[in-house]
C-alpha cells in the first residue's frame, strides 16, 4: 500500500529528463537546486505523503460529522484529530513556502519541483492539504500587495503555519458572477474598517490546527462602484492582533454559522461565515481600495493551477490503487484458454478489457502531469530568464494554458477516478475500499476556483483574442517542435497524427474566434467548453509525443529496469495516439462550424411541464 | 419539485408517437392497452413516484447507517422507516408484476409501458425499487423454470410483495468469474439440499418489509463438473415453510453476516450471507441440476436492460433538476450585456455554456430512452409477431442490442450526473442539494449484472458473430430505414451523417469481428469497449434521426405546446448532429485497425514499484 500514489518515476523523468530541472541550477537564484537535492526534496515529500498523510485519509472521510472527523462544536471547528501530528510535521518541514523567499521562512524552490510534491500531498490527503494550501493562497495575497507591516505582522506566521489563511468570496448571490457580492466595509477614523456581510463555501474557515485563522476577505466601501470594479479585499483576523502582532484572546465577530455536509472532501471543512453580525468585526485594507478583483486575481492562477494538481494527485492514486489491485485481484482465465480443461485463472491485469482500462487511465494521466508541469516549468522559466521577449512568450503561454489546465485535468479526473471504480468491480462501490473516496473528494476541483464552464470562457474570451492571438501562437510554435521531433525519433505514426490534430486546433480557434469577434457571439460561447477540451486533447497528444520522442532516444542504452519504463512510456504514447487522437480529431472537425442549437434552442424546449 | 423526473412529454412522443403502443392492443393480449389506458397507467405510476418514492429518497440516503436509514440489528435488517408506507402502496397497486399473467396477480402490461413506469420508479427512489424489482426477478425464475408446485408456493407470494426476493451469485473470489463459486450443496433423502457456503454483495438480503425471504442461490452439487456447467439453482426462504407452503417461524439458518457501506443507493442494504453455518440450510432445486446459469441467463437480459433504465430514471432526474435550477438561479448578465452599465442579470440557463451543458445531457437521455424503449418495443413485438422470421429477427436485435444498451446508457449516466453536478455549481457538491446523490447512486449500474467490461466481451465475444452476423446486418437494416426517413423529412445534414457514421460502424464491425477470429483475438478484446461505445454512438444518433424524422412531419400542424415540443426535439438531435456525431466519427475511425499496444504493453510499465 506505501507507494500508491503518482508514479515515482514519472515524476522523475518529467523533472529530470523532459524539464531538466538541474538547469535551472545554473542562475543564482535556483542554485540550490541541482538534481541530488530535488530527488532528496522528492523523497522526503513522498514519506510524509505516504507515512503521514495516507493513513489520515480515510478516517477523516469516513467520520465526517462524527467524533473523530471534523465537528462543529460551540462555534468553533475541530478538524479530525488524526490530522493533528501531520500537521506539525508539515508546517516544521516548511513544505507550506516551499517556493517563497528565505526572510518569509520560504525554501526558495522551483515551482517545477514543489508542484511534484503538491502532486504527491493531493493525492494522498487532500481534505488535509487544502488548509496549509490555502494559507499560502492567503499569505500570497499579502505578500504580494500588502504594506511592509503587514508583511511583519501576518506573513511569518502564516507560512510557519501557527495561523491559517482563507479565501473569503463567494456569497450565496454571488457565485460565478463574483461582481454580485454584497459584503460592505465601512472605514473608521483609525483606517481600519468594519466588515459586514455574510460569505458561504468558506474552506478551512476554522480550524483547532492553528492559533489564528486569517481571512482575505472581498467587501464594498461605501462609495464603491458597483461589479468587480467595486471590490476591495481587506484581512479579517479571528482573533484580534495586539500593537506587537500577537494573537489576543478577543474574538472579532467573525461567526461560523454552519458547516456542509459534502460529496467528498470530508475531512476539509467548508463552512457559512459571518461577518459583523454584532458590528464588532474590524480588517484592514490591502493596498488600495476597489482593487480587490485585481489582487485575487493574481493568487486565482496559482490557485487554478492548484486545482489542477489536486486532480492529477487524486487520479493518479486512483490508478496506482487500481495498477496495484488489478496484479492481486485474480479472476477468470485468459480468454484464449476459457474453453481449455481446469485453465489457469490470471491476474485481471492480463485481462484485454482491464489493459485498456488501465492505458486510458494512464494516458490521461501522464498527458495532464505533462501540462501541469509544463505550466510551472514555464513559471520558473520566466523567473529566471533574462530575455524579455522569451519572459513574455512564456507568460502568454501560462495565461493561454492556465484554464485549459484547471479545466480539462480536472475534468478527466471524474472520468479516471470513475475508471478506478470499474477495475475494482463491486469493491469499487464500497467505502471500505479506497476508489469510491477518490471519486469523491476528485468532483470539487472542477468546480472551485472558477467553474470549468467559467475557464472556458476565460480561454475564449480572454485568452485566444490577448494579444492578437500570440499566445496560442506560441504554443503552437513550440506543439511545432515537438512534431519534427517525433519524426526525428521516428515515430512517424505520432508525428503524423500529432501534425493533423495540431493544424486542426488552429483550424476550429480560427473559426471560433472569429465567430466570437461578430454578431453570433453567443453561439461561440456555447461552443466554449468544446474548444477548451479540444486545445486540452491537443496538449495530450504534445505531451505523449514529447515524452515518446525522448524515451525514444535512451530507450537502447538503458539498463532493464529504465528499459521497462521507457517501454512503457512508448506504449502508451501509441496507444493513446491508436485509440483516443482519432477522438480528439472528431472533437476538433466539431468546431469547423459553430454550431447555432445551443442558443436557438426554444428554453420551453429543455423540458415539458 | 413536484415533476422532476422523466420528461412525461418525452415518454408519450415514443409511446404513443414513435412505438405506436396502440397498435398493440389489436393482438388479444394485449388488447386492454389502448393509448388512454397506458396514459392512465403512465400517470399513475408518476403519482406514485412523485408523492410517495421521491420524498423516501432522500431520508434514506441521508440516514445510511443511523436510526432512520438501514439498520443491522440482531441479524436482521431494518430497511428505512420511510419505505413502509410507499412498498405497501406500491405491493397494492400491482406495480411488482406489471407484465405477468393474471393468474400469478400480474397486470399483463406490454413492457414498453412497463419500461416507462421502471423509468420513473428508479429515477425516483432507485433505493426502494431495487426491493420489489428483484423480488421480480427471483420470481420471475419460479415462474420460467419451477415446478408447478413451486409456483404455486412461492409465485403468488413473491409478485403481491409479501415474501421478497434475491440473486445469490457473488462470492468473494467469484465475481466476474462466476464460474468460481463454491457454494455446495448436498442432496438429501427427501428430495431437498442441504446448502453450506458464503455469498457477498447480496443486494435486499434481507427486510422488515416482508413476511419472507426467498433466495435463489447458485451451488454446486457434489458431482457437479467444474465451472459454469456445474452450477445448479434452489430456492433457499429465510423461514422454513410448512406443508401448506405458509411461512413458519422455524429459521432456516441463513445468516446475515455483515452490511456494506457504500458509494450510494444507501436505502438498498447489501449483504454478507452466510448459508448453512450450522448445516442447517435446505433448499429446493429448480428445474435440473447443473443448469443454473441457463436459469439465471434468462433473467439476466431483463436484468440489464433493468440496469439500463435504473441509469436513465437516475440520468433523467439529475436533468430535471438541472434544468429546474438553471431557470431559478440568477447569475451574471448575458455575456452581450456584461459591459452595459448595471445589466439585467439572468438565470443561467440563458448562459451559453450552462445550455451547451443541458443540450448534452438531454441528448444522451433521449437517445438511450429511446434505446431502452426499443429493446422493449421489440420484445413486445416478438411476443405478439405471429410471423416466424419477425420474431427471430426481433430476438437478434434484441440478444445484440442488450449489452449494449446495458453498458453504454449506465456509462453515459456517470457523465450526465456529472453534468447535473456541474450545473449546480457549488451546490452540485453538497449533500443538501439532490445532484450528488444521483452521482453516486448511478454509479452502480455499470458494475451489477455484469460489468460493463463483461458486457462488452459479451458484445464482442458473442452477439457479433452469432448466426453468421445476422443480428449486426438486421440492426444495419433498421436504421437505414431511418437514414432514408431523415431524408424524406429533408433533414439532410442528419441522413447524410447517420449513413456516414452507419457504414464507418459496419466497417468498425468487420475489423474487430476479423481480428477476433484469428490469432490476434486479444487485440479484438483490447478494444471491445471501444466497440461497444461506437455501436451505442451510432444507436444515439439513429434514435435522434427517428425522433427528428417524426416531429418535422408533425410540427406544422401541431398546436404552440406541441410545436415547442417537437421544435425541442429538432433542435437537440441537430445540436447532436452538430456537436456529438463528429467525435463518434473519430471514435469509429480508432477501429479501423485495432491497436495493438494494449496486449503489447509490458506489465512492469503501468507503474514503476
Amino acid at each position: 500500500m506505501a507507494q500508491l500514489l503518482s508514479d515515482q518515476r514519472d515524476q522523475e523523468f518529467l523533472l529530470f529528463e523532459i524539464f531538466n530541472i538541474e538547469s535551472f541550477s545554473d542562475t543564482g537564484k535556483f542554485c540550490d537546486f541541482n538534481n541530488k537535492t530535488c530527488k532528496m526534496i522528492l523523497k522526503e515529500a513522498r514519506k510524509l505523503a505516504v507515512e503521514e498523510l495516507v493513513p489520515a485519509n480515510k478516517e477523516a472521510d469516513v467520520n465526517n460529522g462524527h467524533p473523530e472527523g471534523v465537528n462543529f462544536i460551540n462555534g468553533e471547528i475541530k478538524v479530525p484529530k488524526s490530522y493533528h501530528g501531520p500537521y506539525e510535521n508539515f508546517c516544521s518541514g516548511g513544505w507550506i513556502s516551499m517556493c517563497d523567499e528565505e526572510e518569509w521562512g520560504g525554501q526558495k524552490m522551483p515551482q517545477l519541483l514543489a508542484a511534484a510534491c503538491f502532486e504527491l500531498f493531493m493525492g494522498s490527503n487532500p481534505s488535509f492539504f487544502n488548509y496549509p494550501a490555502l494559507t499560502h493562497g492567503a499569505g500570497a495575497i499579502v505578500k504580494e500587495f500588502g504594506s511592509n507591516l503587514q508583511k511583519e505582522k501576518y506573513l511569518k506566521n502564516m507560512f510557519s503555519g501557527k495561523w491559517a489563511g482563507t479565501m473569503c468570496l463567494t456569497e450565496a448571490q454571488a457565485g460565478s458572477d463574483v461582481g454580485a457580492i454584497d459584503t460592505k466595509a465601512f472605514k473608521n477614523p483609525d483606517g481600519t474598517y468594519s466588515i459586514e456581510g455574510n460569505k458561504i463555501f468558506i474552506s478551512g474557515a476554522d480550524s483547532d490546527l492553528v492559533e489564528n485563522v486569517i481571512h482575505p476577505v472581498l467587501a464594498r466601501t461605501e462609495s464603491a462602484p458597483s461589479g468587480t470594479s467595486g471590490i476591495s479585499l481587506f484581512l479579517v483576523p479571528k482573533y484580534r492582533l495586539d500593537e506587537n502582532g500577537k494573537t489576543t484572546n478577543i474574538k472579532n465577530d467573525v461567526e461560523i454559522t454552519g458547516i456542509e455536509e459534502k460529496l467528498g472532501m470530508h475531512g476539509n471543512v467548508t463552512c457559512s461565515v459571518s461577518f459583523g453580525s454584532r458590528n464588532k468585526c474590524t480588517g484592514e485594507l490591502v493596498g488600495e481600495e476597489n482593487k480587490g478583483m485585481k489582487y485575487m486575481f493574481l493568487m486565482m492562477n496559482e490557485a487554478r493551477q492548484g486545482a489542477a494538481l489536486q486532480a492529477l494527485g487524486i487520479s493518479s492514486a486512483s490508478y496506482a490503487n487500481a495498477v496495484n489491485y488489478a496484479k492481486e485481484r485474480i479472476q477468470g482465465p485468459q480468454i484464449i484458454d476459457a474453453f481449455k480443461e481446469n485453465p489457469v485463472k490470471v491476474p485481471i491485469i492480463q485481462h484485454p478489457d482491464v489493459r485498456r482500462e488501465l492505458l486510458t487511465m494512464k494516458s490521461l494521466i501522464d498527458g495532464n502531469r505533462f501540462l501541469t508541469y509544463y505550466l510551472k516549468w514555464c513559471t520558473d522559466k520566466a523567473n529566471i530568464s533574462k530575455d524579455n521577449t522569451q519572459k513574455e512568450k512564456l507568460k502568454n503561454i501560462i495565461e493561454f494554458l492556465t484554464p485549459v489546465s484547471k479545466a480539462y485535468t480536472t475534468f478527466k479526473g471524474i472520468d479516471i477516478t470513475a475508471s478506478g471504480i470499474k477495475v475494482f468491480g463491486g469493491y469499487g462501490f464500497i467505502e471500505e475500499y479506497p476508489q469510491s473516496q477518490f471519486y469523491r473528494d476528485v468532483r470539487i476541483s472542477s468546480i472551485y476556483e472558477g467553474t470549468n464552464g467559467i475557464q472556458a470562457m476565460d480561454l475564449l474570451g480572454r485568452k485566444l483574442g490577448m494579444k492578437k492571438g500570440k499566445p496560442l501562437l506560441d504554443l503552437i510554435n513550440e506543439i511545432q517542435k515537438s512534431v519534427e521531433k517525433a519524426e526525428n525519433s521516428g515515430l512517424k505514426n505520432i508525428s503524423e497524427k500529432l501534425s493533423k490534430l495540431l493544424s486542426k486546433t488552429g483550424e476550429s480557434a480560427a473559426s471560433i474566434g472569429k465567430t466570437a469577434s461578430g454578431e453570433n457571439i453567443l453561439d461561440a460561447f456555447g461552443s466554449a467548453s468544446v474548444f477548451l477540451e479540444s486545445v486540452g486533447d491537443l496538449c495530450m497528444a504534445w505531451a505523449h509525443a514529447e515524452k515518446a520522442s525522448t524515451a525514444a532516444g535512451k530507450i537502447e542504452s538503458s539498463g532493464k529496469k529504465d528499459k521497462t519504463f521507457y517501454q512503457g512510456v512508448l506504449k502508451t504514447a501509441e496507444f493513446y495516439y491508436d485509440v483516443i487522437v482519432p477522438e480528439s480529431l472528431g472533437r476538433s472537425d466539431s468546431l469547423k462550424k459553430i454550431t447555432k442549437t445551443v442558443m436557438s434552442m426554444p428554453e420551453a424546449g429543455f423540458a415539458s411541464k
